[in-house]
């Protein structure tokens, strides 16, 4: 069969040829004329994808150096932090907290649930001096959806010191983010996800109150030091040589958001959501997450006498379809299916009729086209 | 006339179109056996370019962050270290040892000259208990090639646990670098100079001594944590998402520097060098290095009666083409020809007729075509 690479996992995903084509500009030198007017584009499409009026930090990193550099910037050594973990990228917060020496509490979730916001009000009235609360807003490795609004609205409630601090990774540019009416103060995500584009670049929005904590620290930091970042915005450029072809995709990338429009993005992803979880609930299959707690850009779906492994091989094999294993402990029953950036309802019909074929393959008994069946009657709706 | 963009900065350097080829591959997985594969394959090119057997580390940043790396893992708070300044980049070595509080002693050397061995000489004598020796090989700001085989000689001679650090930007790749005959134990470049590709990655070879001082090391870091990327690469992976799509384009990179033979990539960069030299020295502008230090990769010329900006804006103005100034207080009378990575004789001598043309306009005495008759005799030779 001629060779096809569907890639659906939950990033990287695919490139958008017009993305593509952008990133075939002939390179130019990073403190040139082009690069300044490149700087100066994509501000207000950033800034729209955060949902904020302030600055947004791009770092030419994966997006854990983004997450890395919220620690360093905003925390000393010894600040008590609240970390709330719901999956593998939670965690691996609390473990960047842990390896630059913060006193780290964690709200513990079980894995494939949303926080309990309440849960937070509780540990935070009881613990107000929190100096920080970090939060996944898209837990990828489950493809749950925190409540970052409402955390937010309780973090306020408590407290106008406590910094709150945000992985957007795998939502910014898929689910709507609002940083500012949330009052979310560091709010991070990467380039390969909802964003469009390869890896290879972090962004990062910092409020007003974050930078009056991130000018007076004075912890030990370079490449990823914010106030260098902040002095060169003003001049429309960064500090150091930036992934400077990446950029120049990000100007179309958000160039097609705004095009589409932020809300429909946002409708296509949770209609993209919807569409997924009707044809697996269709085809008798269990979901990992609730429909409350489930993310508009990736659904884990949780198997039963096939393991993960077996599926998404013969898959790739055969179609070139590329799905994601669950985390840890998760990994041989779940599979995880990445609806975000560039994909469209008929991508996801097309990944539901290649897993019903796999399905069928590894013997499970389902009635063909039963679970396109379930897409498309959301989509027709 | 019809738009051109002939870019002979000092990096970033233009992109040949078989690598933007390879680098429109369709994206896949970071996690995925095409990636597996493609770290695979990269190992023993990228050994070859530093010239070790040791493993060469991959990070998804800017070479800023590869020299930081260095000093994260490799040094502790308060450690003895002296660092030789020969220009800008000498110099954000010394300022990223002092932001990580090292105890940091300099040779400053007038800009645009070389390091004298014999002064690190007398130093370590001096001093025999440094921890480590931070060098520029190219010292880009200035086109000055430091001695690294010389100082390294040097260092082993003193003492067998200093550590010798090496920022590789703009030469590995244009320049013979031959990491373990010289006793580098940290080596790092950039991928947007003489590796032919656009910014966002860097790159550090690590010897067995620099291993085990950062296996032992207990600083805070977690991106940068070497100890990562060692694990990941003994099975062909990378700790955090890569940027793919460069990696695919170095996959291409080295196999065009081996399709050509490292010698003679070495060679060509060196003839250009020389095509330079003689071309500007018959125009009658003067050379900021000497022949002993000037650096095969870029050639900084000193004006009279021009300002580097006048001659810049008129060249880029008029033909696209793209020069780099002087650094610092050499700003205005310096500009910086880079010629490295996807260069070749043919467009020095393309570089060398247009600056005739700038400078005759300029109001300069030149006989139009001497630059270029000198260029030509030195590829004739």
């Amino acid at each position: 069969m001629v060779e096809t690479n569907i890639l659906r996992i939950p990033g990287p995903t695919p490139i958008h040829p017009r993305i593509e084509r952008a990133m075939n500009t002939p390179i130019f030198g990073h403190r040139s004329q082009e690069m300044k007017d490149l700087m100066q584009s994509v501000k207000h499409g950033l800034k729209l994808s955060f949902g904020t009026e302030n600055e947004v930090i791009i770092l030419t990193s994966s997006g854990t150096s983004g997450l890395e550099a919220t620690v360093v910037n905003a925390t000393s050594p010894g600040d008590y932090v609240l970390v709330l973990v719901t999956g593998a990228f939670g965690n691996r917060f609390a473990q960047i907290c842990e390896a630059y020496e913060l006193n780290v509490h964690r709200i513990d979730v079980e894995w494939g649930q949303a926080v309990d916001p309440e849960q937070v009000k509780d540990y935070l009235s009881e613990h107000p001096h929190v100096k920080a609360v970090f939060a996944t807003y898209c837990e990828t490795s489950t493809g749950v959806l925190n409540r970052i609004d409402k955390i937010g609205e309780i973090i306020q409630d408590v407290s106008n010191e406590t910094l709150f601090i945000v992985d957007g990774v795998s939502a910014v540019g898929g689910a709507k983010a609002e940083m500012d009416a949330w009052g979310v103060d560091l709010f991070v995500t990467g380039s390969q996800k909802a964003m469009m584009l390869p890896p290879g670049l972090s962004f990062v929005a910092v409020s007003e109150r974050a930078w009056e904590v991130i000018e007076a620290n004075n912890r030990p930091r370079f490449y990823l030091d914010f106030r260098k970042y902040r002095q060169s915005l003003a001049d429309d450029a960064t500090p150091f040589t930036p992934a400077v072809s990446l950029i120049i995709g990000l100007q179309e990338a958000l160039m097609m958001f705004q095009e589409e429009g932020y809300e429909e993005v946002y409708n296509r992803h949770l209609r993209m959501k919807e569409m997924t979880r009707a044809a697996i609930r269709a085809l008798g299959v269990s979901l990992l997450a609730s429909d409350e707690d489930a993310s508009p850009t990736v659904t884990s779906l949780v198997l039963d006498g096939v393991t993960s492994e077996e599926l998404r091989s013969l898959l790739k094999k055969q179609f070139g379809l590329s799905l994601a294993g669950g985390p840890g402990q998760l990994k041989e029953k779940v599979v995880r299916i990445g609806h975000m950036g560039y994909c469209s309802p008929a991508d996801v019909l097309q990944v539901i009729s290649l897993l019903e074929i796999g399905l069928i393959q590894l013997g499970k008994d389902i009635d063909r086209g039963t679970g396109v069946a379930a897409a498309q009657d959301i989509y027709l709706k």
